[in-house]
């Protein structure tokens, strides 16, 4: 069979590898058929994740069919068409304890950490396995990872219905963002700094899409009748743009922030107790995979609007390429297997 | 009666007044027997209150008795022992549908925006009051708000049984926090410049005390094993002591900030998403007193340990002055009226 590896930051290829083994008892062997490509796995290839090792077979948004399994699995069976849940975690360290094993100490992402899902085969834990219903496409459910990361960001900053949010970035992150808020029932103000993308998020159902400008911070106070948002979910990841979360929330607000940007930002800590603000980072997902694919299950998003290039993984260089080209047409781009 | 009025920053004074009068059915005319002075009244007195208002009689830590009761006050009677919670809210802003009354949109605090409790009489409404159990003195009870500052501190980093918990600055907020984290299970790390708050902080409780130097951060590593603390509590609010709280959490950890510095703190989005971490203001309480006085009136905490001095209400310049000359065996120091 063949794999995505990446030997080393900048080098990405096609390697031939031996179709893996079930080695124990509660594996599955499942054949990949769709993956997507996230932001994170192009700071794997250009060596700017803080995090990845190397040589990595990457991918961590994938979808696939279960075509064997170890004697202990009991949940699935042969044909159920599944996504993997990435995040393998010890258990026992401090975040683990407190339920939240996507920060464990001992962390390990398929696709950063160990490799991926850009693979013809691959076994993985039944734990990792979740099904999701026979009637829902491939082009779907290669969706239901992006949005646990969305489900995760909405749950974090405490998104409830009416909430006035604010969504800063419309790529796909900050889109699927935008649809989860909206399925929570709040007002979602999307800015992005290209036209196209907010009619995207329009589109998508946002209620107010403004253009990234000095003037935002008045905007999003004449739109809140002065008030602020109540929620701000920086989905750019800049270090201005954590700072401009912070000065445009309500009292009791939060800001939730998904960057891996080591520089600082200018955080005044006036403005945190004043309004006794909450500023979340949200990594991952924990338990987020059975919410979301109920959610898609009952097909209450729109997840496949978000896919926008759809290559053979054996063209993985040009969906790189695509990727880099920085069109501003270009959303998710899925492989497929 | 006599008042302590702050005409304009700088200026404090003994001011006559008349008694004042119920003027709806839900007040209660108070006596007031003691009243503590916080650091924000120092602040208020220098002009340096971002929030306060001019002329204004301070206090927010104050005790008293019933002395006279509106039609349709049924909860207390004359002669009740209570304490006051200084917060007015409007009850109908996000903050306050929200359970946040404490950052009401159009908040008022008793000795902040409206006239306090450093006066000889002092009418509030009854939901303001709280009863504490006749068999505390005086000297306890006007502990109770300080330790619902505590309060809120600890529930909003979520301190619980068995957590390490970093409290930066051993001044009276920090040991009353000290004493609430210990209460609430916590092994707590105390940091401080001072030897003799140092020594102060193991005396009620603290696990560690530890010199505030370059080296913390190291030290706080070794303590927890590597992990850091799950939570860091910055009672000291300066720029960098938040960056610190923000480098030695663990994974999943919280660091909570109490201060009104304006100056930015650097604070990298990289350190809050790698650990998802939560980083919440604390300011004032929300429906901490009803939790706080249950815990007073069954004795758990040490309240009066933290009372240094007490000044006859008349003498408030002599009481001001001790604490400007900034002597480190002063920590509480309270008025009698």
């Amino acid at each position: 069979m063949k794999a995505v590896l990446i030997s080393n930051p900048g080098n990405i290829e096609l390697v031939e590898r031996d179709i893996p083994e079930i080695k124990s008892r509660d594996e599955v062997l499942l054949k990949v058929r769709l993956a997507g490509i996230c932001g994170s796995d192009m700071h794997i290839y250009h060596g700017t994740s803080p995090v990845a090792t190397y040589p990595r077979i990457i991918g961590h948004e994938f979808v696939g069919e279960v075509v064997e399994k170890g004697k202990e699995v009991k949940n699935l069976k042969i044909g159920d068409k599944v996504v993997v849940e990435p995040i393998i975690y010890c258990g026992k360290c401090y975040p683990c304890r407190k339920g939240r094993p996507n920060v464990c100490e001992n962390l390990k992402v398929m696709g950063v950490h160990v490799d991926g899902g850009f693979q013809e085969y691959v076994v993985v834990k039944d734990a990792n396995v979740h099904k999701f219903a026979d009637y829902l496409s491939w082009e779907e459910a290669v969706m239901i990872e992006p949005f646990t990361i969305a489900a995760q960001a909405t749950w974090r900053g405490g998104v409830e219905k009416d909430d006035f949010v604010l969504i800063i970035g419309a790529g796909p992150i900050g889109l699927t963002i935008l649809q989860y808020a909206k399925y929570k029932g709040a007002i979602c103000i999307v800015s992005d700094i290209v036209d196209f993308r907010l009619e995207k998020a329009l589109e998508l159902g946002a209620d107010y899409a403004i253009k990234a400008s000095e003037n935002i911070e008045k905007e999003i106070r004449k739109i809140t009748g002065g008030m602020g948002v109540n929620i701000a979910i920086d989905a750019a990841c800049t270090p201005k743009t954590f700072e401009m979360a912070v000065n445009v929330v309500s009292q009791a607000g939060r800001v939730v922030v998904l960057g891996f940007d080591t520089s600082p930002s200018s955080i005044p800590q006036f403005n945190i107790t004043k309004g006794e603000l909450t500023i979340c980072g949200s990594r991952l997902q924990t338990n987020k995979f059975k919410e979301v694919i109920d959610v898609f299950n009952k097909r209450k998003l729109n997840p496949t609007a978000l896919i926008s290039h759809k290559f053979h993984f054996t063209e993985i260089k040009e969906a790189i390429n695509l990727l880099e080209e920085g069109n501003q047409n270009v959303f998710k781009v899925i492989l497929e297997f």
